[in-house]
């Protein structure tokens, strides 16, 4: 398609066009934005070096003329996201391109699969935390990433730990992900260290020796209640009379809720309280939400695949949309009609802002062009923009403008924030949002409206196309 | 585990792991070995930069000696493995490495993760591709990949081409995998392509005049059989003009059995019968079946995020499991238990052979201990493993021994095949195998039994493990 543009004449004419996707994951009430800092240092860094060129030539598809183009192309386009860890719903911007054609054609599908990726995984890992809560509890859970060997490759692997510590986990078994993005990393030993010593004691003892102010035990390698437990309190003894404390054992095959309750009612008599218990081993939302209301007595969950896959819904479906294009040197609302209606497009260069009720909560996202103004003091009439007579008028609302500038011109002018700070962002998002949003089954549906001003061109637009068929 | 191993004096104590899978991806009755490349370059530069060092130094985990330890670390095990493009199944080792458990712990789950990422989209494009075919229809399906922007990230993209290139596409979308791998790469437009230009026809004109050669039109954008189709005829007749023929058409949504029909119908009328039908839109490996049913006619499938994510089966679930270890200087088998039969490993240092029958058709796998022979010219029993009553006795047969050596010592032994020749040794592979065992959907489950020998010291180790308990 660059050739194409460029053989067009056209490479030059700007153009805008929107990322974003039309339906949460794994039917969540929301997801979490994140991959904009891997989409940032692949803009910036974008270029075609020697070999790239002389592979492209070997193809014998473009002519030198454009190879030249090549040689010398820079992303030289402005950029609007929202920022890592916010909260976001179907079809608000998570991205806004401008720039030369040319260039917004070729960072398409880089920059979908960043983010359909680390978004995904952000939102599971959220998912999975908020299913851990529930209001029956007063215990605090955990979570962490266990899901290496199988993700899909190092970079989901690696990207994967980053979003599911923005999504909320505690750390991660990653140590390269660690070294990365300053996660905090976290380790047990598996059944082959278990194995490998002439028995279960002997094992545990030489863990315990290694680490022995940080040491949980794999206590299902030969039998749970007989045998890992009671070498587990033995080693518990051991490590107290030398000043440390075993830090907590670790459940991975069985009936985790029986399992987890008599594991906890041994160490709890053999004085052993504070050592917390860790589950692991093919769990996942549905998993832990049954196991807790079976009165499991588990403190930490282990997320493996069905985190780092994404499991039932491996891909975001985040879509990259022309949105408006230059014609005659006047930026040009576009429209995608389809048969679906679901499908059709927000035309314009648009924002998006929050509406946030005095509370702090927020109660509606609202879609607009970009020119135009909202008063916070004036009341404000939403209406759903399918189901028009779905009104509701609010007042003295605060406004959060979502989407924010990353690269104008193709300088940077936002200062990436560390992953920690993204969490705490999250983190302070999801506060803002009320738990029937938030719980993994069945969620409420925010609103996520378009002003009149949209709307009306959207019906515009639509007639039109449907018009010059 | 490494520290561990290394406080406990056992770092280079030498032990056997196999990695292998227990269950075919996606209800497949095979599974098509890929990944092996990317566990070689990465076994061969594994090394401990000055960086990763510091990292470790500031988890203020590990003494100095250590740390010296991993600035000279080296990988110096000996691996065997299946060649890629192997057809296997559950069980089958598909690496067996030997080494000092301390690097053999190392590698684990990064092996696991590239085997597991490329065999499962291998398995998955080889399912996707014998969907396409079927004793009904003579007509030839191509099948290409167009993935790219809804991979779990750079790698995924990369790496899924590759391993969907091995299990018998015929291109992909991403440029960057044809450059990396010599996959033929294929392209067509986008909606925005279309969309940025005054009208459909004058999209698809500047589309052929780029490519004359080999135009492929997205006629969807508008309306397919009123607007998309006789524009792309009009094109085609002004391509034949010049001397060139209009390549394809493609079809990205709407009822696909009805489009590509009608779609058919017109282009024969107008005496293109040699244009080609492309499909693309959420496909898998159940909607193709259908459509074909339904006599839709397509040429060419599009596959896209069910091929790139796995879809409904996204980790094929590989394990590393320590089956052998050194004790008093002697190799000793180790068995893992579980409550769950199907999870007891299978002890000992083995090979695995695949026995043809005279008509060249693979008839069972056997793994058997490494030094047992088995005398092609003598008749052989074989027996399922847990069903021992279920017996057949095989004359005549041919052996191929599975696992060849990769590394030994930490040097490497083999020569990497192209991916062209790894595609091919998939193709032979699978024609070795009858169609009731390749069928997408409840597949004939192939035999892989183990040695008597194998056999009996499994179940000694098995007796043994729970006499202990």
């Amino acid at each position: 398609m660059m050739y194409g543009y460029y053989k067009s004449g056209k490479m030059n004419q700007h153009a805008v066009f929107d990322l974003f996707y039309r339906k949460n994951p794994c039917d969540n009430g929301f997801a979490l934005a994140a991959g904009l800092e891997e989409v940032v240092i692949f803009l910036t860094g974008l270029k075609f070096e020697e070999e790239d060129i002389a592979y492209l030539r070997s193809l014998n598809l473009f002519d030198e003329a454009f190879l030249d183009e090549l040689k010398r192309f820079r992303f030289t386009g402005t950029v609007y996201a929202v920022e890592e860890g916010t909260v976001v719903f179907p079809n608000i911007p998570l991205m806004r391109f401008e720039g030369p054609i040319f260039q917004l054609q070729l960072v398409e599908s880089a920059c979908l699969s960043f983010i359909n990726h680390q978004t995904l995984i952000a939102t599971k890992a959220a998912r999975m935390v908020q299913a851990t809560r529930g209001d029956l509890f007063d215990h605090t859970h955990e979570s962490v990433e266990f899901g290496l060997r199988r993700a899909q490759n190092a970079d989901a692997a690696t990207f994967g730990s980053r979003a599911s510590y923005i999504g909320g986990f505690a750390g991660t078994s990653n140590l390269y992900a660690g070294q990365n993005f300053g996660i905090p990393v976290v380790g047990t030993q598996s059944h082959s260290w278990i194995q490998s010593f002439p028995s279960e004691l002997e094992a545990f003892r030489a863990y315990a020796s290694t680490y022995p102010d940080r040491t949980t035990l794999l206590v299902d390698t030969y039998d749970t209640l007989k045998s890992g437990v009671p070498n587990a309190i033995q080693v518990a003894r051991e490590l107290r009379e030398q000043g440390y404390e075993l830090r907590a054992i670790r459940l991975d095959s069985g009936d985790l809720a029986w399992l987890s309750k008599e594991s906890r009612r041994m160490l709890d008599s053999a004085g052993f309280s504070n050592v917390k218990i860790l589950a692991s081993g093919d769990l996942n939302e549905y998993v832990v939400r049954d196991l807790m209301l079976q009165g499991a007595r588990i403190d930490t969950w282990c997320f493996g695949t069905a985190l780092i896959t994404g499991d039932d819904c491996p891909a975001l479906g985040g879509v990259y949309k022309l949105v408006a294009e230059e014609e005659n040197g006047v930026m040009t609302p576009k429209i995608k009609v389809s048969e679906n209606p679901e499908k059709i497009t927000n035309p314009g260069y648009k924002r998006a802002v929050r509406l946030y009720l005095e509370d702090g909560m927020a109660t509606a996202d609202l879609i607009m062009l970009a020119e135009e103004q909202l008063d916070p003091s004036e009341p404000l009439t939403l209406f759903h923009p399918i189901h028009t007579y779905k009104r509701k008028t609010i007042r003295n609302f605060k406004m959060e403008e979502l989407l924010v500038p990353i690269l104008v011109k193709g300088e940077i002018v936002y200062e990436l924030p560390e992953v920690e700070q993204i969490r705490r962002r999250a983190k302070t998002q999801l506060n803002s949002f009320p738990h029937e949003i938030k719980r993994p089954i069945n969620p409420h549906a925010y609103h996520v409206d378009l002003s009149e001003k949209l709307w009306n061109l959207k019906q515009r637009l639509l007639k039109e196309a449907r018009a010059s068929k």
